[in-house]
């Protein structure tokens, strides 16, 4: 996917993704770590592990929404204001392919910005060896809000 | 929601259930464990815990798509032929509200069952003290597969 | 589907919901009629014509959307301030079987209002005879707009 | 979108599509014509007239559903096999901007073909002077139906 060029309303807004991460359990349930993060694009890898499985031992549907809701979220809170946290309204995810693989790459890339509401879309690619393949397309809603005191980043 | 009364195909539904949750590695990670298991209606329950929250420690809307896909994708398995596995193709979620809560209970149902499609609704429940609270839904589409090696149950 | 209790915001949510809908262009295409409109429920019907179909004479998909998106539409709108305009973030519709019918009726209902964002689910029913089938379901996500010049009710 | 290449099964899968898309009366209320027709790629183009219009006056978010729907449908069945008929089992659509325009361009690329089921994304932009703007994105589910009768193209 190619990424329009964005311009970010907060100048620190690499810090405050790698801060808001860093305070997602799931994330380090998942073992992700992040990876590129640019205005409006951001990217979350994980390996395969035997806790993160369906019952064939692909990679949960679940787990996939999960790094992908992460990487849409993120990369639309790149394009928030700094005193705007980051809520998902709705995602919905196909499944192209079994999550085969031994890493995962989630692409989370906003496709419209917006004041309140920010429009995302995210890619997941198993790899496996030197094959990556896509997995898994999501699309998801984002809200900005603010001048919520247990919601924040 | 009301659910219709179904007709199981396989008679040890139950247990071909309980047998592929058990291999879920994913709802180990959850700490979740089957509720009630009837022809098209499945429930999964598991405390809240620090591994599957998001930045400001609700649950992460990923883990809530977790849990409802395994309770949807199952309550569409208790409708399925004997030498049937069930592969998720697609699901949207919607948040309702944080999921905040110290339990949380999944409801898994179909809604139209098929000898190829199934689809399925699910709705998310966070209970705190006696307070139980509707903070998500889902409508979840499965496809049962035949005679895929790496694919069971 | 069950409607929790709601309460209008405005006194003549219902006025309101016919003016709009009277608007439609589209929904004169379709024939269609405003059935019951009650806080976060409305119900619209309209029957079968050729110029709705797809290429098996069934309901073209998407005129089933179009009906359930303003049947889900006005069903929010009922619960909207006095000075605010709907406006259609995002639906999905499964669809269940082929819209065959002589008749169809679109039910729209409120899952979770909100001052901005509004949650609801609507579901579609074909009618032949006396027998009356549910075609389709959808999951919708309005917002509530203000101060916009050109959009209204 | 950039579009993988895909190789079709039906030699004539362009008067597949052109025959199908004349059986639709949907697509004739819409006043539309089929654009471009290659392997997993259609597009369709209609103006805007006042009978598909939402109370504002813009594009009613089903139409421009119903029109990205069969966009997305005969992507797909330029991919299927000479005695498959294709069904749509679900869409979602993300509406970004109100569907404001003279002309209507809708593009259905095939992001998965597959025996059985087939994803599909859609793209509509609306063309006001020289101006083209991406107003809604579809992501799309097919399904490749033989021996119904009363399903055909």
């Amino acid at each position: 996917m190619s990424t329009p060029l964005f311009e970010p309303r907060a100048v620190n807004f690499v810090d405050r993704v790698r801060d808001s991460f860093a305070r997602q359990g799931a994330m380090q349930t998942l073992g992700a770590s992040l990876g590129s993060v640019t205005p409006g694009a951001v990217d979350i890898e994980f390996p395969w592990a035997p806790g993160l499985t369906q019952q064939n031992g692909f990679l949960h549907a679940g787990m996939v929404a999960t790094a992908l809701d992460s990487a849409c979220g993120y990369a639309g809170f790149t394009l928030m204001a700094s005193d705007a946290a980051v809520l998902t309204i709705e995602f919905k995810i196909n499944l192209l392919a079994p999550a085969k693989g031994e890493l995962f790459r989630m692409e989370g890339r906003v496709l419209k910005p917006g004041r309140t509401i920010t429009v995302c879309e995210g890619r997941a690619f198993a790899i496996e060896g030197s094959q990556e393949k896509l997995v898994a397309t999501m699309g998801c809603t984002l809200m900005a809000v603010t001048g919520r005191d247990n919601i924040q980043g």
